[in-house]
C-alpha cells in the first residue's frame, strides 16, 4: 500500500489508545500535566492558530524554548499541518541566531518568556519573521509578540490535517554547528522521523514502550531530543520535561517522583546529577537506562553509576545529520559473561551500528579499512534517517560525497563491530600515510604527573607530511620541574615509536572554543612552522 | 536520503555483526547448525545457482518446504537478489497448488524431499516451473530434479548483490485462502518487509531481540512464518527451525535444550504442547513469550499456560493481506494492577492496534462506529505494511476499497481500543439494521446441556433481512430429550431478545469444510427458504 510515513500517523495513535496517558511539565509555578487527550486538543489549537496567522505547507515555524509541554505541542502541531518545525539552539551565539532564522526563512518564532530578552534585542534582524508567540505560564501583555495561551484558546480541538502529505516532504530541520562558519541546517522528512522514531522503540536499540516513562534532559532544541519525544507520543509513553534551567537537583527529584524508567542526556548532566545523588537520599528504583550521548563517558562516571544504581550507562553515538542514533553500545548476549571491568570496555564505545544503517572505515585514500579492532579511519553511513545534503549550502559536497556522509569522526570498529571513536578527522595526525590519535596521546600526557592540560596537534613536516606536537600545560606547582624528554620518553613506552611526538612544547594555558574545548586551531597556526624551521 | 528498505540491510547486518549467532534446524539425522556466518555464503551460494538457472529481476522462485535452514537460505536469496520468493502453503489440494505456481507464474520450485511425492504427479500442470530443486539432507538422484547441495556446492560465498533494488518492487508472495474459489495472491514489497520487520522488534509488539533465540512453530509457508525470519536475521537473533512434521514433543524438547525465549504459533500446537508438559517435565525457564495468532486463543488453554509457565499466552491478530501482524494483545501499563481474571478477558482479546496502522470499525452503511466496547461493525485497516490489491486477481475490489483493506472480520473495540472479533462478516446475522454473532450464539448454545455442536446461521426474512436459525447437534445420550424451546429459554436470559433466534432445527451431523470448520454456506443453501416459507 502506497501509505505514506508521516508525523501525523505517530500523533492519532496517542489520542485514541492512550488518552490517559500523561506529559508532566516542570514549570515556573510548578509541575503541570496534561493527558495525550488534551494534548491532542492543544496540538490542534495551536495548529488552528498557525493557519490564522497565515503558516501553510512548507512554511518554517521556529522555536526557541526549553522542554515543556507547549514546545512540544509545536513540535506535532507543525508538522502535521504541513508546515516544517525548526528547533533553534538557545546557545548559539546572536550572530548564528541571526543567521539561522533568516536562513531558515522562518515565519513565525515561538519564544520562552525567559528566553524573551535574548530574541527582541535581535528581532529587526531578522527578514522573514512575521510573527512572534511568547509561550509564558501567564496572559503575557507585551508589545509586537503575542501570547501563546491567549493565540490558541477557545479555538476547535480537532483540525482538518492534510491527507496529502508526502513522506518526503520536510517535517522538520536542526542546525549543526560548523567548523568554520555558520551553522549549517538539515531538514528532516516526515519518513525519516517516522522511522526513527520506531528505531528508538527496538529492543536492541533503546526499547521505549509505552509502559516508560521517559525524561529527556537532552534540550528539545538539541536534535529534536535525540527523537525521543516522537517515539514517546507515538507509544504513548508517559513523558517528564524537565523546563527551564533544570538543576541537577531538580532532575533527580523528577526521576524519584515520576518513576522515570528511561533519561537521556549529556556525560555533564550525569556528572552533575552525580554529586547531588551522593550528597541526597533519592528513590530512583524505577530508572532502567540512563542514555548518554554528545561526547564519549568518562570511564569514572560509568562506574560510579554502576556502583550507585546497578545501572550501565548506555552509551549511544550519533549526530545531528543522522536524526541522530546511530549507534547504541549494548553488550551482545554472548558478552554478557565477561567480567564487569571488560563490560565496562565495550560500554565505553561507542558501540554497534543500530538496524537499517550501513556504515564503512575509510583510509586516506578512501579504501575500507577490516573491522580488526586497530585500523583507524573515517566513519561513513549511509541509511534512511541519514541526510543526504545540508539544506541549501554549498558545504554539503564536503561531507556527503559518493552516496556516502562522511562523519568526520575517526574510529576503529573491532572484530564484534563495536565502533570507537579516537579522534576529529581534522584533529587525527596523518604521519607517512598513517593515522595518529590527538586524544589518546593528550589522555596520556594528562595522566602524566605535573601535567594540568595538554593538547597533541598536527604540524606540517618535510618528510612525513605532518608530525604531532605536544602543547603541555604544566600544574602551577610543577612549572620549571617539568622536562619534555621526561614526558616523550613516557610516551615511547606507551605508544608505536612513531606515534610519539617529535617535539613537546610548554604554554602557560591552552585556547579554548566558546565551548570550552582545546581550540587546535589557533595551535596548528601558531605552531605551523615548528618542524619546517627546524 | 533517498535510501531504499530493502531485504538486503536485513541480511548484511547479521554478516558484519552476527555471525558467530546459531540457526539450528531440527532435520531428520538430528540438530544441525550453522553460524550466520556460513548463512551468508550459503545464501550467497543459492543465488549464484538460481542465477545460473536464469532466475532474475522479478521471478518468482517457488518454496515448498517446512521451517528450516534451507528455506531460511531461500528466504533471503531470492529477495536480495531481486525475485520474489512465493511460499507455498503445503496443505492446499492439489488443484490449488497448480492454480497458484501457473497464476504466480513461478520459474523454479524449491521443494522438501518428504513433500516430493505431493509435487511430482502434478509435475506437468506447472505451466512455467523450469527447474525443481529438492532440499535433501543428502545427495539425491532423481530424475528432472536438482539436488539443493550439488547444486550450490563449490560456489562463491559472496552475491554482488544488485544495488539499484527499489523499495516498492516485490520481495515476496503469499497466497490467502479465499471463501469461494481459488487462493488469492498478495505481494510483498521489499519496504513492507523491511517495515513489518522493525516492527516485530519493537517494545510493545513481540520486543524481538539479538538476546532472543526465537522458534517459530508457524510455518513458514504461512505468511512467512508470521515475518520472524526476517526480524530474526536482521538482529541476529538464534533461531530455532523446527523442521518436518514436529511433534509436540519435538517442539518441548527443543524449547529446552535451546533455551528459547519466544515462540509463535496457532491454538492447536499450544495445546498439544500442554499435553506434552503435563506428562514430561521439561526446563522452559527461558521462555518469555508465546505468540499465539490464526484463531482465538480459548480461554482454558490460556489459563493452563499462565499456571503451568507463568506466562500469558501473548495473543496476535494479522493476516496474510498485512503481512500479517496488525493487534497484540499487550496490557497497557495502567492495567497491571487488574487481577489475574480481568487480565485474561484482555489477554483473550485480539488486542491494541500495532504502532504505524490506521483501524475502523464500520456498521453496514459504511460509517464509523464507536470505540464503546459494544457497537458491532468490521475490521478495516491501511498502512505501510497493507496490501493494496491481491495480485492480478479481480476480486481485489471486494477487498480493498475506499482506500482501506476491508478485512472481513466483525469485531467490537472498547474505550481502551482492544479489538475483540465476534464474527466473520460472511456470517454474521444482519437483522433489522442490527448485527448478531454467530459465534457468541453458538458458544452459548454449546454450553446448553446434551449439545454436541451448534451452528448459527442467517437466513433470510422478508421483514427482518435476516434472522438467526439454530443448527443444533444433540449429544449422542440426549437425542430425543433436547427440546428446541429450553435452549431458546436459556438464550433469552443471556442475549438481547432480538439476537435470540426464531427457531432451532436439529441435526445428526453439521457440514464441515475441508479445514474442520463448520461449512455454514452449506447450511444456509438448506436452510435459506426456512423463514420465507413460514
Amino acid at each position: 500500500m502506497r501509505y505514506p510515513l508521516t508525523v501525523r500517523n505517530l500523533l492519532e495513535r496517542s489520542r485514541t489508545m492512550f488518552a490517559h496517558k500523561e506529559i508532566v511539565s516542570r514549570m515556573p509555578t510548578g509541575v503541570v500535566r496534561h493527558t495525550y487527550g488534551q494534548y491532542y486538543g492543544r496540538v490542534s489549537q495551536l495548529a488552528h492558530a498557525l493557519t490564522d496567522l497565515g503558516v501553510g505547507r512548507g512554511d518554517r515555524v521556529a522555536t526557541f524554548a526549553w522542554n515543556h509541554h507547549r514546545h512540544l505541542e509545536a513540535y506535532f502541531a507543525v508538522p502535521c499541518m504541513g508546515a516544517v518545525l525548526h528547533t533553534v539552539n538557545i546557545r548559539l551565539p546572536a550572530e548564528h541566531i541571526i543567521h539561522i532564522l533568516n536562513h531558515a526563512e522562518d515565519k513565525v518564532l515561538l519564544v520562552d518568556e525567559d528566553l524573551l530578552p535574548a530574541i527582541l534585542p535581535l528581532r529587526d534582524q531578522f527578514k522573514t519573521v512575521e510573527q512572534i508567540i511568547v509561550m509564558a505560564d501567564h496572559p503575557l501583555t507585551a508589545e509586537n509578540v503575542v501570547d501563546y495561551e491567549t493565540l490558541i484558546s477557545g479555538r476547535p480541538t480537532t483540525f482538518a490535517w492534510p491527507e496529502d502529505i508526502d513522506e518526503w516532504e520536510p517535517a522538520g530541520m536542526c542546525y549543526t554547528s560548523a567548523t568554520t562558519g555558520n551553522p549549517k541546517a538539515v531538514l528532516y522528512a516526515h519518513r525519516a522521523i517516522f522511522l526513527h522514531s520506531m528505531l528508538l522503540c527496538m529492543a536492541d536499540t533503546l526499547g521505549l514502550s509505552e509502559s516508560d516513562t521517559v525524561l529527556p534532559v537532552v534540550p528539545m532544541f538539541h536534535v529534536n531530543a535525540w527523537g525521543l519525544p516522537f517515539a514517546a507520543v507515538w507509544m504513548g509513553t508517559k513523558q517528564v520535561l524537565p523546563g527551564a534551567r533544570p538543576h541537577p537537583a531538580d532532575i533527580a527529584q523528577l526521576l524519584q517522583d515520576e518513576k522515570v524508567t528511561i533519561t537521556a542526556g549529556v556525560p555533564t548532566v550525569w556528572l552533575g546529577l552525580l554529586q547531588v545523588l551522593e550528597k541526597g537520599d533519592y528513590d530512583l528504583s524505577a530508572l532502567r537506562a540512563i542514555a548518554c550521548g554528545g561526547s564519549a563517558v568518562p570511564r569514572a562516571l560509568a562506574e560510579a553509576y554502576r556502583k550507585k544504581l546497578g545501572l550501565p550507562i548506555l552509551h549511544a553515538y550519533g549526530m545531528t545529520e543522522a536524526a541522530p542514533l546511530t549507534h547504541v553500545a549494548r553488550l551482545k548476549s554472548h558478552l554478557t559473561i565477561l567480567p564487569p571491568d571488560a563490560q565496562q570496555d565495550i560500554y565505553d564505545k561507542q558501540g554497534l551500528l543500530v538496524p537499517g544503517l550501513e556504515m564503512k572505515i575509510l583510509d586516506q585514500a578512501g579504501n575500507e579499512v577490516p573491522w580488526d579492532g586497530k585500523t583507524f579511519g573515517e566513519v561513513v553511513m549511509r541509511g534512511p534517517w541519514i541526510a543526504a545534503e545540508y539544506y541549501k549550502d554549498d558545504r554539503s559536497s564536503d561531507t556527503f560525497y559518493d552516496g556516502w556522509y562522511h562523519t568526520g569522526d575517526i574510529g576503529i570498529v573491532d572484530q564484534e563491530g563495536y565502533l570507537k571513536l579516537v579522534d576529529r578527522a581534522k584533529d587525527v595526525i596523518k604521519s607517512g600515510g598513517e593515522w595518529i590519535s590527538s586524544v589518546d596521546l593528550e589522555n596520556a600526557i594528562m595522566a602524566f604527573p605535573g601535567v594540568a592540560e595538554a593538547a597533541v596537534i598536527a604540524c606540517p613536516h618535510t618528510v612525513w607530511d605532518e608530525r604531532p606536537l605536544a602543547c603541555v600545560v604544566p600544574k602551577a606547582d610543577a612549572k620549571g620541574a617539568l622536562h619534555k624528554e621526561a614526558i616523550l620518553e613516557f610516551l615511547r613506552n606507551r605508544f608505536p615509536h612513531y606515534w610519539v611526538p617529535d617535539d613537546a612544547v610548554f604554554l602557560d594555558e591552552l585556547p579554548k572554543t566558546g565551548t570550552g574545548k582545546f581550540d587546535k586551531k589557533v595551535l596548528r597556526g601558531k605552531f605551523q612552522g615548528h618542524y619546517m624551521a627546524g
